[in-house]
């Protein structure tokens, strides 16, 4: 997608160098990393210059192959693997990536194509997955999502922005409620970002608001990621996304999921089997590195919450759009 | 209620003083302003050194005091009543208590003391209010509030707060969860503050944890304050009352407002007849004085929004709790 009228992923390779967005300092700053080895790759992973899912893969899929340039002794490679691994434990994309890497790969040469391959299928299915739920788009279309599922999640395109983006190109006349997703206000860092440069016409707003404007009636259609979804098609996803569903049922709004399908986890029965990450309290004390709560505050923190199928509409996959009861038919068997 | 150990009001009078909290600096500093005339005091209340309905009608009270003590002759007196009462046009505790200062007072000395009767007024109505609010709290309730409905809104005790004050005082071991309630955080800045003061055990959540703890089972009870009711019930709060009252109601959990009956009024019909302000966008694209979104971005920030009186289990006010129903009954006649 564009970043000063220019297109870019939010993860490439050049020579034996790893290029990345710093995503750590948007919105005030744009600006690439040249990661020139695989320890530098896994660190970028480490400290969230990079997040996302399938941004985290390709990263990490590009880091496999550096190793494979620098010593492809099996001694070597077996370390390289696992510094990447190490690098995020709960990100299934990352380990998936890296052990394509690792199993396709006899000589470096090969280990370069197979993750620019990880890289090119991720844009592939979010080309489709945009075709897929471009028909949800009528002539004006107001849809509010949470969080960033853009495309410096998933290297371009995004997953729940790919088909507005593709709506926006086919002059749709969309408009975003982008939800600025506290505490670490994704909405208002990214993805309004994101739109801005595609010039897709959208307002921040509270995560406080986004029940306000659905009652409104001014939000027509509700589309958010994923971080997994569950075999009867619950899915885990960032913190608010369960409010927001149900307020969207309340209004008798479509909450639609867009992921690839590689995000269903058919071992997972249910969203109560999925563990919840609790992060570091100061993520909700402090805000933009300033204090917003007395000493001594306490603040519960956890990363994400579970929709329960009820709630949702469909999921958009590069495969097609699904109701939450068809997942052993949306996943990979 | 309790600061460092010893006991305050958000306003009172001091000889010919308005003291009050400033409440810009808090959490993170307890500062004491003496508002030497009754221009400073309007002052205060413009610029929002000072909030909430009940602290906002005690302070333009003691102004009014004040400009008697001043001059009292009927020119002096008239120009100082429109400097306070233009000091926030749509609070209408504000005018309510500027005009029993103006009616009541022949001398400076009637209305000093008509307007600490207006001040202790407020303190007897939450007492009341904490105590009819009192039963809805078991051994260790834990309950879920939003913004600041406390006793720096309203002089002492609080609306939303006051059962809880209660309840904690009869060591029926409460638990808050406090939501931070953005854009502007009264939550975090000023009520985790307050019950700090008051040792009461809580935590500071995102909005978008509310419903994650609601449907986790660890929400009792939802008390919320109000803006303004209607005579069908319709509350106007801070914005995302809304979204936490039907999140309560998808999860079983009762949800009330708590307010003084003054609130309710009977001349507005519904909910849908409250205007709702929207402020400046400002409070959404930046955070504690820094910009959270890139230059250009837009913002939606409606200050309020309507919870339909079917959301509510009850109104608790000083004169016991009401169904939405029971407006008519409820507020004054």
């Amino acid at each position: 997608m564009k970043v000063h009228g220019k297109n870019y992923r939010a993860v490439w390779m050049e020579g034996g160098h790893v290029v990345v967005i710093d995503q750590r300092l948007l919105p005030h700053k744009f600006k690439l990393l040249h990661l020139r080895n695989h320890r530098e790759t896994a660190e970028a992973i480490r400290n969230m210059t990079i997040r996302g899912a399938g941004t985290i893969g390709a990263t990490a899929a590009y880091g496999m192959a550096q190793a494979f340039l620098e010593d492809s002794s099996a001694e070597y490679i077996a370390k390289a693997y696992n510094t990447l691994v190490t690098t995020r434990p709960t990100a299934v994309d990352l380990k998936h990536a890296l052990d394509r890497v690792l199993v396709t790969s006899g000589t470096a040469r090969a280990a370069v194509a197979e993750a620019k391959r990880i890289a090119d299928e991720y844009v592939t299915r979010m080309q489709q997955l945009a075709a897929v739920g471009l028909p949800l788009f009528k002539r004006g279309t107001r849809v509010l999502t949470h969080c960033n599922a853009g495309w410096l999640a998933i290297v371009d395109w995004g997953s729940a922005t790919a088909p507005i983006y593709l709506a926006h190109r086919k002059k749709r006349n969309v408009f975003v409620w982008v939800d600025e997703t506290r505490p670490r206000c994704q909405g208002a860092h990214l993805t309004s970002w994101e739109l801005l440069q595609e010039r897709v016409p959208h307002k921040v707003i509270a995560d406080n608001a986004a029940g306000f404007y659905m009652r409104r009636g001014e939000v027509d259609l509700c589309i958010v990621g994923a971080d997994r979804i569950a075999a009867n098609g619950d899915v885990a996803n960032k913190i608010g996304t369960y409010e927001k569903a149900v307020l969207a049922k309340e209004n008798s709004i479509p909450f639609y999921v867009a992921a690839p399908s590689s995000t269903i986890d058919l071992h997972c029965p249910t969203g109560d089997k999925i563990p919840i990450e609790e992060r570091d309290e100061k993520e909700v004390l402090f805000l933009a590195g300033k204090r917003i709560t007395a000493p001594g505050a306490r603040a519960g923190n956890p990363a994400f919450d579970v929709t329960p199928a009820r709630y949702l509409t469909g999921i958009i996959t590069e495969r097609g759009i699904f109701k939450p009861s068809q997942m052993r038919k949306a996943g990979h068997g």
